[in-house]
């Protein structure tokens, strides 16, 4: 069992921004970005680096970057990244950690980032070799995408995810972590699966990011913990609409999250108070946003007495 | 570890309805039920014999029950019943099974029912009596309301909740369940309760009754199957607002926790997509309400390549 502390990355930033049509500008950002660092998360993915064609919300990710780097001290600030380009450009914008979506399905991989999965790791190898010369500071994170089921090619074969996990880890990457791209993921596969990659990989095994389509996302969550899994990637107000299920919340909500670890004895370093008070900004900048979350409606303290 | 098949118990006809604003007539309670039956519910909560004047959507249970063993042969009928009086009127209806709401918190009793503690278990012996003498085959279950705190009083003593068990036990009553009345569980309580629970009462031990007030009904769904729960509640879309969360679900929403059972390769023996289905006379004779649960959005089966 992994003791090491509990650690939630804030992906709203990047995930939630990138899946909305509202636009946020960047001292918009900033002001969230600052916010949800005051409430105590310590790691943020703040955005990406894509075309600014495809994604002109993400166009000001560098500024985003250099600004959270600057008033947020001792921040981990993760810029998501699908190509070597990008991790240039997250290099010399000072980001602390990279991550880099792999799809594990070919069809998937294809249509997300254009390239096969040889291609895919042909980039990764680039990628580590461009981090260890110039930004060795920086953490690689990579996030396998469609680990539990593909929603273009079906279901997706464990020992693909766990070979991609190994040949990752040989390539030099820091944490390789299972996602859950589509919703798919079911607790009984969670704790297999993050069994295996956690003694295949070891310290290497990285991040839980589960998304809510079928309502599962905090079930997988407890289900990844049960097994040792310590991270965990979470959305403020679960920003991020799944296209595949309008109406349904795309990530795993921080507020919920949160309540969850908090209300079982286990603390996560975040003022779940505060980050619920914290909605009123996105109330405020993206008015026509649907909010998740069922904590925030109740608004009470974990109930220590019962952790 | 239980190896019994798991028991998914329907309770929107009764928790459902006596929550929210709106109103069926008997033929459409009927209606419902019976879809219900037809799809896989083993058993139905269908209503209470509580005071017409307090709940007059419940005025017709005793019509409803005699309909539902007239319509759906092999279903457990069950009603609920806050007291003595409602008990004979239920065997009188012909119930399957009663179940009997006993606060663990003193201070809910008495707003619930306006009994104490030990009036309450008066009234039990007196129904266990009354069953014995007059309806031996009608089965006697308690939903420990509370038992995971109390939005009145605070915390709950998990002593009490277990020697409150043991007690009822020793009045012969058949299976005792515990209640999130109010939302408040999480996942290490359910655990450590349900696993003390059952190795108090072995056998008797029953049901968990979870609310989605805080979003972890899921969660604490699971983490009851994993100490060897078998039986669970939960609602038809969610029905059943709870009053503490404005627009939170209040009962665990049997659509999301049949796809996360027969996704993890748990039959239920329920027809998830039949479910879904079924939300149409929901939103037929309920236009009013708000109808919960995030599998309906997506509408696909259950992928058991990944069980």
């Amino acid at each position: 069992m992994n003791t090491n502390r509990l650690k939630i990355c804030e992906v709203g930033p990047r995930d939630g921004l990138q899946s909305i049509k509202s636009f946020l500008s960047t001292d918009q950002k900033i002001e969230w970005i600052c916010g949800l660092y005051q409430i105590g998360f310590g790691e943020i993915e703040v955005g990406s680096f894509v075309s600014p064609k495809l994604l002109p919300q993400m166009a000001d990710t560098g500024e985003v970057i250099r600004c959270s780097k600057e008033l947020c001290g001792g921040l981990t600030v993760v810029a998501l990244v699908p190509n070597y380009r990008g991790a240039e450009l997250a290099f010399q914008s000072g980001a602390d950690k990279i991550t880099v979506p792999v799809s594990v399905s070919e069809a998937h991989s294809l249509a997300n980032v254009r390239k096969t999965r040889p291609q895919m790791l042909q980039e990764i190898c680039a990628i580590i070799q461009a981090r260890d010369q110039f930004a060795p500071h920086v953490r690689v994170e990579i996030g396998l995408s469609t680990a539990f089921g593909c929603s273009i090619s079906g279901p997706v074969s464990e020992k693909d995810v766990l070979c991609l996990g190994d040949a990752l880890a040989e390539l030099g990457v820091d944490e390789i972590g299972l996602s859950d791209t589509t919703g798919m993921a079911n607790p009984a596969q969670v704790r297999r699966l993050f069994k295996a990659l956690m003694s295949n990989l070891g310290p290497k095994a990285g991040a839980a990011h589960f998304h809510n389509t079928r309502g599962l996302g905090l079930a997988n969550c407890l289900a990844a913990y049960d097994v040792g899994v310590r991270t965990f990637d979470s959305s403020h107000a679960g920003l991020g609409g799944c296209p595949y299920a309008p109406g349904a919340s795309g990530n795993v909500v921080s507020e919920d999250l949160v309540y969850m670890f908090e209300s079982m004895g286990i603390p996560t370093g975040i003022d779940l108070q505060g980050l619920i008070a914290l909605r009123s900004l996105l109330k405020k900048y993206l008015p026509q946003e649907e909010l998740y979350g069922m904590t925030p409606n109740v608004c009470q303290e974990p109930d220590r007495h019962n952790a």
